[in-house]
Formats: C-alpha cells, structure tokens, sequence
C-alpha cells in the first residue's frame, strides 16, 4: 500500500500545535520562509513516499542476512541510502561548519516522521547517526570531530549508540564493558554489547561506534562509565579508511519485527588491539550519552507518530474501497431490516457499501486519526522546545525552554510510541481477516511498532522519569507553567462558541484539571510515599498526553477556523474541528478516571504482593 | 518457556464465579462429585502442559506446508492430535449417545482454555470440530448422523466451518457457493471458500466441511442460505473412507501469527462432482450456522483467556527471574540516592534485585493476572448458562438462562480477545527488549493473540450484536436482571465490611450504575437515533466486562475470604482481594468514563465525516 507523505498536515501541525510560527516570530528560525519550509518538506515528503516506501514491505520479507560476521542488507536498501545521504537529508539539523544545513530541530523532526513512515526499519539508522553526530559535536575533542563528524553530518559514514549489555538493559550503571589506557591517548576496549541497532551492515564503507565503558579503575555504577568513539575501520591518512579495528558482529537477533533493521550482537577486543577514542571526560560518559538518549527519544516517539500515520492511510484506503454489508440505519429502526455487518439482513453484493460508511469503521479511523495527530503535535512541540532552548536570544529563555523540552520528551516518548501499537492494532482491526494476512501489510507495522515502546528507555522508564525527574523541575513550576498554558486553549475554545466544538471545552477543561489535580498529587507523594508515585506513574503519563494533545488539536482547530477553510495550508477547519472533538470526547475523556487512578490507586499496586501469587 | 494448567485458579472461578457451584446445587450435574471435576481438569492440565505445551513454539517455527493441495502439519502435532482425542477429549461435552463423555460445557470449556494456553494453533482446530459435531446433533438427519457424528464426536475425522467468501466477510449474506439438487437427495456444490481454518490438514484421514451455501433458486441475502455436510472422502461401506470428494485447498495463508494452524482457500466442485448433504431444512443454513458460530464465539473468547493466561506465566516467571536495579523506594526518599531502573544510581550486579520488585512492573503483572480472571469467569458464567439453558428442570429456567448466555457471549468474545491482545502485548513489556526476540517467546503470543479480535466476528460486530440484538432482549428485562445480580454482589463486599478490599465497593458500585445508565439510554437510543446507539457500542461491551468482570472477581475474593486461608482449593484470600481491588480501582475506575462515550460521544463520531478527509 502506497504512502503519501502528509506534507500540509505537518506543516500545520508544526506552524499551529507546536509553536513553530511563534518561534519563527520570535526570530529563533532567521529568514527561513514558509516557501523555505514547504519546499524543504516537500522535497522530504516526495523521497519518503517515492524512493523509500516501495522498500518497506519487501525489506521485511527478505530481512537482512549475517555471515561470517558480515551483514547484507535488503536489495536497493543501499542505493538508498546512498541517494537519501547524497541529497543532504543526514545532516539537516546539523551544524553548517561541519557539512550540515543548519535547519532547526523541528524540520527535521518532521523529516523523521516521513523517513520512518515510509519505512521504519530504514528511518532507524540515521537517527543514531544523528544523535552520534550531535554527541561528538557538542563534547568531542577537536581533532576527533575533524576526523569523524563530517563523515557523520553526510551520512557517508553511519554511527550506532551501545550501552546495553546482558546483565544491563535498563540497569545501565551495572554493564561492564571495559577500557584501559594505551597509552598514546586511545583506549583498548573489552567486552560485548547486545541489541546493537545497525551495529553492521553494509549501507556504508565505515561505522562509528558510540560505547559506554568503563575505564580501568573506575568507580561502580552509572558514575565510572565513558563514552567512547570506537570506529570499524580506524581513520587513514588523508581521511580514508586504515586499518580494521577490532570488533564484529557475531550474530543478529530474530525479531518480532523491524526485519530490515541489523539487531546486532557485538564484541570488542577478543583479539586483544580495539582502539576507541574518549569521547568527553572520563567518567563523564552518562552526561554525554544524555544528550544522544534524549534526542533518540524524540526521535522513537516520532517512529510512533510515522507508524500510526502509515498505519492511518492504509486502514482509511482500505476502508474506502473494501464494500459490505448495508447503510448502518441513520433514523430510527424499522426504515430498514437489518443491522450493518450482521448475518440478519439481506445483502446482495451489488448494494455493499465502503466499510467507512459503518459507525463502527469510522470510530475506529477517527480514533487512529486522533491519536496519530496529537502525538505528532507532542512530538513537534518537544522539538521546537529543543529548538528555543539553543536559539532563544536569552538565557531564561533558553533555560525555560529547555526545561519545557525536558518535560515533554517522556511524554512524547512514550504516548506517542503506546499509540503506534495501538493505531497499528486498529488497523489491522478495520481491515477484518485480511489484516492477520501478511500480504496486507497491516501486520508488519504492527509488528514493527511494537519495538518502539521498549527501546531508548521502556515506556514505564519514560513515565517513571517525567513523575520522579521532570514534575518536580523548578519545585512543580516548570510543569504548572505548561499546565496553564493549557488552561489559555481551553478559554480559547470556549470564547470561540462554535457550537462545531461540542463539548470540547468542557471535557478538555476537565482534562486540564484532572492533569493539574494529579500533579499536585504527585509533587506531594514525591516527599511522602515516593512507592505512591511511581505506582501511578503511567497513568500519569496517559493523563498528561491526553490534556496536551487535546488541547493541541484544539488549537489546530482554533487556528484552521481563524484561516477559514478557503486559506489553504492544510487548514481543513471542519474536519480539524471534528478531530479535535473527537479526541476531546471520546479519548480525552478517561482523564478524571486517570487522575483517580494516580491518586486513589496505589495502595491496590503496593499492597498487592499476594495478588501475584498464582503462577 | 513452561506452561503450567491453573487447575486450581481454575476451578476456583468455576465453582465461585461463574455459578458453577450453585448449578451443581440445582441438580443441574447430576452426580458430578467436586473429586470428578478436579480429576478430569487435573488430567486435561497434565496432558496440555506436558504434551501440548512443548508444541507451541516449534509450530510455530516451522509452520504448516502446503504442496499440491495438501497440508502437512509441524512434525509431532499429528502424534500428539492421535493421542489426544484417543484419550476422549473431543468428546468431553459431546452426547453420550454418540460416544462423547456427556460432562458439562462449562467444564469442556476450562478444557479448551487449556488446549488453548498449551497451543492456540493446536486448540483451534478441535474447537470446530466440536462445533460441527453439536450443529449435526442437532440439526442433521439420522442416517447422516449415524454416518458422521461418532467420528466428529471421537475426533478421528475433524470438522470445520465455511462461511467466508472474497466479497462476503462480516457481510455473509453477500456469498455465492451454489448447491444443485442433484436427484439423489445430495446436491453438488460450486464455489470457493477463504480463511478455511484447518481446511487441509493430515491429523486426520478424512475432513468434513460444514458450509454455507445457496441452493439453485433460492433468495439472495441470508434468507437463501443452507448448510451442508462435505466430507473430503464420502463414507465408504462399513464406515470407511469411500471415494475422494471433489473439493480441495489450492493455497494456505502467509499469517501474521497461528502459523500452525493452516488457513485454506478451498475449492469446491470445479470438477463438477463436488457431494455436499443438507444439514437442516434448505434455505435455514444460518440458525443453524448460528448454532456452530455462538459455541465457537465462546471458544475464540477461551482463546483470549488462553492467551492471556500463558503470557502471565511467562512474564512473571520472567520477572522473578531478571535481575535489574535496586529496590524502590518505600519510605520518603533520601534514604536512597536513586530511582529504580533509572541511570542515576549506582548499581553493582550483586546488588540488582528481581524485577517483579519494581512498582511499574508488579503493576503490569497485576493488570495481567486481573484482565486473565475477570475474563475467564467471563467465559466460564457463560459456558454455565449454557449448561443451564440445556438442563434447568423448568421452561422458564432454561429460556432465562438461554437469555443470559445470549447476553454473555459477545462479551465473552470480544473482552476476552481484546484482553488477550493487550496482555500478550504487556507481557512483551515486561520482558523489555527481550520481548521483541522471538526466541523469547513472548512475541509469538502477542501474534497469536491479535487474530481472536477478528474471527468468528469482529469484536466491533460483537459489540453491536450486543447493543442492537442482546440488550434488548425481553424489552431490558434481560439485562437489568443482570445488573440487579451486579448490585448485589456489590452490596455483598460493603456488607464483608474488610478493609483489605479498599475503595472495591464503591468503584464497583459506580461501575454498576454507570453500565445501568448507559443500558438505559441505548435502549433509548435505539428506538430513536440508532445509529447513535452504534457508536458507543465498543465501549458499551468493555464498559459491561468493566462491571461484570469487577463483580465476578469480587465473588471470588468473597468465596475465598468465607473459605479462609485454609481451606486449600485455591482460594487464596488475600490474592484474591488484592486481585479483585486492583480490579475495581485500576480498572473499572474507567466506567464513568466509557458510560459518557456512549451517552455522549456519538456526536463526535457522527458528524465527524470531514475528520477523516486527511489521506
């Protein structure tokens, strides 16, 4: 099934749910015009759907095949990567000293989604590619940055992010990979990492390695550990490849899903001579590793919002063509004989209908519509607040904004990857039996999906971080700043008193104090009973991603009826007024009982230890 | 990983929450001594847990193998079929005239739960067979019964059920296999049929299909559909294998999951010579079909049950296992430097602790273990008014009872698989990354799982048979006489008066109320705006498991608590109560909400058409 990339709808989303065109007052973008902005993501829209979607499915079919320690990745995986990294979309966001183009975070952003939309296992890669680039520019030596970031800004050279190791998944202060000095200023590197994302393929000549470690001496715990540049082939004179280094590959995972991406299996100096280079100060490697972790965070919460796109299209194209049963009755009954879908009427094939016509079939699509929009709205919001906290012309500026990044990377995370795997679902629901066939298509992002509410930090990590890290940031101010701002939508939706919004208004205000009632809540359980908070920590999370994506579907909403319908630019007022709605009503909704169930719920988890006792 | 037969929990939920008990008070079971049915469940677990069990994973490696029209199943599943039926448990609730053991559905029902855990491909086949088998006992003529049923009812022949065409899925009043009287009282049968489970196969010599087809002359629509008996070979002298029928499989599925149970597109008749008999009177194909479709809704619903319950062994196996991170904090925070699971801490190995220590994690293992049991008991109450509706002494008794399993079995069917799905996707989280490897395990149930949501009737269909046929059954009677029973049980917990059960009665309580009002504005509703009525119909179904459910386990946690500690049988008290709180506190907490979906959402649904513009 084809993928048509959702260009004016990200524009819109960007410009009037995220912040972007306020950012873009407040100067952060310099002269970067709409036409700029259009034109960049068109061009990204037509790779993604031309060049990248027709490799999705067959990607997954064929997999990618391990010998001797060599990966081969799918046919045409490498003509396409070479095309994507030649026409300069590796290094988007990346500085222009070293080869980048310089365009905020959030354009890229909206690249990403594309990218992984068109096909997830191959959008993958260059994320840590990205992030690698990114943590080597912002804490690397001079002359390791001479030597390796402009290969990594063009993509020519790919990079992989290695913490976990068997006995620390999300424990990472126990892994044990080691390091010790050389000697000559590089390091000698022990030790063997697991579910290493690309860690070999063949897309290109070279890979650099990004691996925690610890040096020699170096305290237990996340406190010893360092990050080092280890590349597959060491740097030549002249800048190309020299020798060999001492790592490989010795098998690749069997996964669910993601059959196009190399999971890799990778050992480090069993020949006694792999050079890796510190990257940062030793015993400092967390720190910088942060910096690759939070951008990879955006980056899988984004893979959810491109899954659930995807996964939208294909279920609405489906549901479209695909014809049974009759009109489901709109008056009262008796009009007509039967009931929709049901085995009690009379159905000949030349009176089916599209199945989109079904109530049924349409709740389904406008709840994977919903979701899949607010949390590509979260998404861009934490990526123009990335933005701001490096462009802001003031330093609390900056400091507000990154705060605010700080805060909604969780929740961007995980929501949006929770509602990959759930969108996912509901397509292969609206397509019936059809959607179990692998043919179909709808199973492989279902299966695809699934991965990204586990990598970069499970999903209860995410929760269990925005709850005990980023709530309590400024003593709660930081969070109470964000929540007011979602109390202005509300007003906002109120004083527009169209009577298109329904009861938008009131069950998003509900929401917006629901957040806020719970977040005082868990300020407080925070000094007091710390267990209370984490118990909750993921409804928690659902809560504040259902009043911030309500709310940012409300101010698409507001901002498509101010353009009118006639403005272009994606503003579709009644359909992004009836989404909002939607959301509003139908998903938003659960909030009060979410709350209660971060306030009144705890004892039920804590004391429940019998509970558990059945096999 | 072992799968272990919760025969206890089992029959706990049995006798406590589904009425068995009280049935066997009742007279319904004759002499069924409490001995008898723990030794037939007992017998069943060791046989799944021992035989079927180490099938799972290796079907579904190697799958099934389809050349030239025939199907060769996984190596060892023919011997172990063999074994199985030699030992009668096809039979078990089959007629004893006809060679089946003449027990109660309900405790053929905890049998299929545990083929079902064991191997779901496995479990699905004899399912239909069953169904075939009680569809010919019921509807079919003497001879063709004396014929067929005493191999259905052993299962030396398998069954299976053909309603879906191309362009007739949910909408089966669209299909077009013809039947021709061919003079002889058979007919000759055309056509083709897909999603054929077990279709072709070599468990057994021979194959008897059961499909629907539309005798020459007969109306359109569902009116014009009658049921046939084709056996892949016609019955030869002396109940042999007589002459090869001319029908067979010309593919099987590529699927998403289930891969060993094979899914067939059958050919029908394109020789000419394909002999079908009619089960029942021509064009009255579908009450019988009904027939076949209400038992195996049933069994699909055990499915999700199944499911559900083998992922919960597996994750928290898994999680006692892995050791990862320090303790939670249970105190006020200071007293330890860092967050569970988290990289700010420090973390030697030696000191990680079982991951079933983690809050988040024992909250995932909790929602787990409650949705397995309110589910089952789900299944299990409807299996007993099954039972009851067969064997109640008075008219009256079975006509009410034949009404509640009504009323039960889209519930049982949809909230069951959709547990399912959510649980088999739980239990890949708390197995983190290991959980997207297929070696794990984990993966492989989540496949499974996910088509029991679509078969024998999408759960969306489920739900509109439960707001438009079930909840209007006797003008409400019906199903208000249910939620008195609701509120009793509710009363029941106050008056216990223990408070280890938490806030369990007051959010059952509203639970209850809100699934009242939302029972009385659909029956409202549909009188006046049905297809308002059709919009909250999905959450109408959970909202009504939310309840149900909630009020079941608290029937357990009751029985157990009356029984004590130790009076063995399973009871477990304290587990029980925590379960059921966690239940109602969690969970059911969500049924304000879902209510309010159904009173208030439909308008977003049905004015929404413009929301779906986008691709």
């Amino acid at each position: 099934m084809a993928y048509r990339a959702p260009v004016e709808d990200i524009l819109f989303a960007l410009k009037h749910a995220a912040g972007f065109a306020k950012a873009r007052v407040d100067g952060l973008y310099g002269d970067l015009t709409d036409d700029d902005l259009a034109a960049v993501l068109g061009e990204a829209g037509r790779f993604a759907s031309e060049v990248l979607a027709p490799l999705n499915a067959p990607g997954d079919r064929s997999g990618t095949l391990f010998r001797d320690g060599e990966v081969t990745m799918p046919p045409g995986w490498k003509d396409a990567y070479r095309a994507w990294a030649a026409a300069g979309w590796n290094g988007v966001a990346a500085p222009v000293e070293w080869g980048g183009q310089g365009l905020p975070h959030a354009v890229n952003a909206a690249c990403i989604e594309m990218w992984n939309s068109a096909a997830m296992a191959f959008g993958l890669g260059p994320v840590l590619t990205m992030a690698g680039a990114n943590v080597l520019a912002s804490f690397g030596a001079e002359d390791l940055k001479r030597t390796y970031l402009p290969k990594l800004v063009s993509g020519e050279w790919m990079g992989t992010m290695e913490l976990t190791e068997p006995q620390a998944g999300s424990d990472v202060g126990a892994l044990r990979t080691r390091a010790e000095r050389a000697g000559d200023g590089s390091y000698r590197i022990t030790g063997g990492k697991i579910f290493i994302t690309y860690g070999e393929h063949d897309l290109t000549d070279n890979i650099i390695h990004f691996v925690l470690a610890r040096i020699a001496g170096a305290p237990d715990g996340i406190k010893g550990l360092s990050l080092f540049l280890i590349p597959k082939f060491l740097a030549g004179p002249g800048g190309g490849l020299g020798a060999r280094n001492d790592l490989r590959a010795n098998r690749i995972e069997h996964k669910l899903g993601l059959h196009a991406s190399p999971t890799c299996h990778m050992v480090y100096g069993d020949r006694g001579g792999c050079v890796g280079y510190l990257i940062g100060e030793e015993n400092r490697g967390m720190a910088a590793m942060f910096t690759m972790m939070n951008e990879a965070r955006l980056a899988v919460g984004l893979q959810g919002v491109a899954i659930a796109e995807r996964a939208t299209q294909q279920a609405a194209a489906y549901a479209r063509e695909r014809r049974q049963g009759r009109p489901d009755p709109a008056g009262p009954p008796g009009a007509r004989a039967s009931r929709p879908s049901s085995p009690a009427g009379e159905t000949p094939a030349l009176q089916q209908v599209p199945i989109i016509t079904h109530v049924d079939v349409r709740r389904m699509l406008l709840t994977m519509r919903a979701l899949t929009r607010a949390a590509r709205a979260i998404c861009f919001a934490t990526a123009v607040a990335l933005d701001r906290s490096r462009l802001a012309p003031d330093a609390a500026g900056r400091k507000a904004a990154q705060e605010r990044a700080a805060l909604l990377t969780p929740v961007a995370k995980a929501f949006s990857t929770d509602i990959g795997t759930e969108v996912a679902s509901l397509g292969i629901q609206v397509h019936g039996g059809a959607g179990y066939i692998e043919e179909t298509g709808a199973a492989q992002h279902y299966r695809d999906a699934r991965i990204a509410q586990i990598y970069e930090g499970t999903n209860g990590i995410q929760a269990i971080d925005l709850v005990t890290r980023k709530v309590p940031l400024n003593g709660g101010a930081t969070v109470r700043g964000y929540i007011a701002e979602l109390r202005r939508t509300v007003d906002a939706v109120k004083a527009a008193n169209d009577p298109a919004f329904g009861a938008t208004a009131e069950r998003l205000g509900a929401a917006t104090e629901a957040l806020a009632e719970a977040t005082e809540w868990v300020l407080a359980a925070l000094a007091a009973r710390p267990d209370a908070a984490l118990a909750g920590a993921t409804a928690y999370l659902r809560l504040f991603a259902s009043a911030a994506g309500g709310s940012m579907l409300a101010d698409e909403a507001l901002a498509a009826a101010r353009q009118g319908s006639a403005a272009g630019d994606g503003a579709d007022a009644p359909g992004r007024i009836a989404v909002a709605r939607f959301f509003a009503e139908n998903l938003a909704v659960q909030a009060k009982a979410l709350a209660r169930i971060v306030t009144e719920g705890a004892d039920a988890v804590l004391l429940a230890e019998a509970g558990l006792g059945a096999p």
